[in-house]
């Protein structure tokens, strides 16, 4: 077992990460301050563990609730169940609520931690590659609304991650992908000699190794952490983790949530934001090729969707949060390994960014 | 003009007291980052004042949202209309939110800037003495679930506070007086010559001598800043504010939102807390009798709905966020200007309270 600190001064907590920690119940308590606990799960995650959590927690006064799985139900009324079902059982301040799943039960269940009774105790068991690296740390927590994603929401910081990687056994292959495009991120926001190790350990990767994956999932937490640690507001350095997400939240808004997963948009978001680092001269062809390729063996979309134009790209672009006052601001590469926030571009880059022949470049790239 | 700091390290921010500080734009301006403001007011206050605040604000990209009036509009549907008005004109995360009315539109107004893009600005100008020397200081935000008042909210601290004694010229007289039960509870619980003090002006205050008022609320104000600074998250000494508010949510709940106002019934919650006191032995008859004159000076309810039982209000009692688990903890008097916050008392002493004539007390203590 790997224990990874995030240091955020009182808010600090520890991500373990491992093969069978769902196993050791100690782990979890001393996380739990009283004597209740709410665990929150979906249907597609519940059949598969709820029942030995409840077991490893028999110990407590227990709720759970199950709610449905998608980004589409990341909603106020999908929240509510979590809200009614702590005030029917009558859970006080001092409950803990517990996270088990993906991105979307740990946004949401956070989310309800941090506004039950104006901020409860929290842990996160997360259960998904993209979960484990991305939204487990940071503290990010979120609804979406009909008008944009994530738009309401908290910073909220847990008391403990908890990363079981054999929860990675049962992960649909295509989610495992959309995770790795997260972790393939970090090399090139901040890591470049991870992305080698990336690409010789993806075939590994991909067939489950533990080994690798703990090391994988240790290193990229171990990034966001120290992003996170230096600017957990997001006011500078932590913006750099949207790479490749302006454009894909433009994909994932266009194309209806769910249709593509997060990790695919950013995974074709990232390739995009490349392409416009090399047309600004920053980084060479070859870099950017490097990434599409390493995207490609993780089993990723380098191409953003057919039916959607620049036009497209750009009215979605506008509502972005990282639209301050009125100027894009967009994550872009100086070189590999180092990302920066920036709006000063010429317009005509950012308009030949959009409408480049992506489906070209993979083409030439592939295997 | 009288300037109050609320001392919590970053999160440090003034109060500005006096009278006609709405015609004094430059007391907002400086507590305004962006170039988007949004005023969140209601149907009653924006006939009064809203134009003049829009006029102040003028040079800002304004958006104003105008919500229905009262607590039962405390829900998660009205909340959504600010964040619809927000996202439909695409204001970003340097937006500053201003709440212009009571308790009810800081409330809302604050949650949803704790809420909106993870939390934005926040600018309060309350136009009710309730609000003004109560939900004004101290960062709780929030809104009411079916299933209790105040379950879902955050602590948000306001960049900046602006109260104009001169609103209270339009309050009706009735919640003037419901806002004079919070002032006499700053006594009651920290500040016995406060109580002096106010014995000796409570004909100026319900006659709105704007000096008087202004006296009132920087110490109320400042007696709740102390007690916040102490203790934000309200953990320990914070939750003596609450005198008479387990025993006075309880009637809010039974009665239904709106019959009762608030103020009315923390007026009659703390007699019962002084009842409950006395029967302790920690002060005499004599000064719970003291207090209830104080009430009915200030025009207040000293006597419980008679259509409430003993078993109402336990029943009621029993989710109040005060409950730890299972134990009932209350706010009580140790003497005049000094309340702890206990669980430790003999059962048939809060029974005997709730079973006591309130009626009769009230009737031989009246002018």
């Amino acid at each position: 077992m790997q224990i990874l600190q995030v240091e955020l001064g009182e808010r600090s907590y520890p991500i373990y990460i491992g093969a069978d920690l769902l196993a050791q119940p100690q782990l979890l308590a001393q996380h739990i301050a009283g004597r209740q606990v709410a665990i929150v799960t979906n249907e597609t995650v519940a059949p598969l563990y709820l029942q030995a959590l409840e077991t490893a927690l028999s110990g407590y006064s227990l709720t759970s609730v199950v709610l449905p799985d998608g980004e589409e139900f990341k909603t106020w009324e999908v929240l509510q169940q979590i809200f009614d079902g702590l005030l029917t059982a009558r859970h006080d301040r001092r409950t803990t609520i517990i996270a088990l799943g993906g991105g979307v039960v740990g946004d949401m269940a956070g989310f309800a931690a941090a506004c039950y009774q104006r901020g409860v105790n929290f842990v996160q068991i997360p259960t998904t590659l993209l979960s484990q690296v991305d939204s487990s740390v940071g503290g990010k927590t979120g609804i979406n609304h009909p008008l944009g994603k994530n738009m309401v929401g908290a910073f909220y910081q847990p008391q403990a991650v908890l990363i079981d990687t054999k929860s990675l056994m049962t992960l649909p292959q295509r989610e495992l992908s959309a995770g790795l495009a997260e972790v393939i991120k970090y090399g090139l926001i901040c890591d470049e000699p991870f992305l080698q190790w990336l690409e010789a350990n993806m075939p590994a990767l991909r067939e489950l190794d533990q080994a690798a994956l703990t090391q994988a999932i240790e290193r990229s937490c171990a990034a966001k952490a120290r992003i996170v640690a230096a600017d957990e507001r997001e006011s500078g350095v932590r913006a750099t983790l949207n790479l490749g997400h302006t454009f894909g939240h433009a994909i994932e808004t266009h194309m209806g949530y769910g249709v593509w997963l997060h990790g695919e948009a950013v995974a074709a978001g990232t390739v995009m934001a490349l392409e416009m680092s090399t047309r600004l001269g920053w980084i060479e062809p070859a870099e950017r090729d490097r990434a599409i390729r390493l995207f490609q063996a993780a089993g990723l979309p380098v191409v953003p969707p057919k039916v959607m134009t620049p036009a497209h790209f750009l009215e979605h672009m506008a509502v972005d949060k990282k639209v301050l006052d009125g100027q894009l601001r967009l994550v872009l590469l100086r070189q590999m390994g180092d990302a920066v926030v920036t709006s000063e571009y010429p317009r005509e880059i950012l308009s030949a960014t959009l409408n480049a022949d992506y489906a070209a470049m993979a083409e030439q790239l592939k295997n």
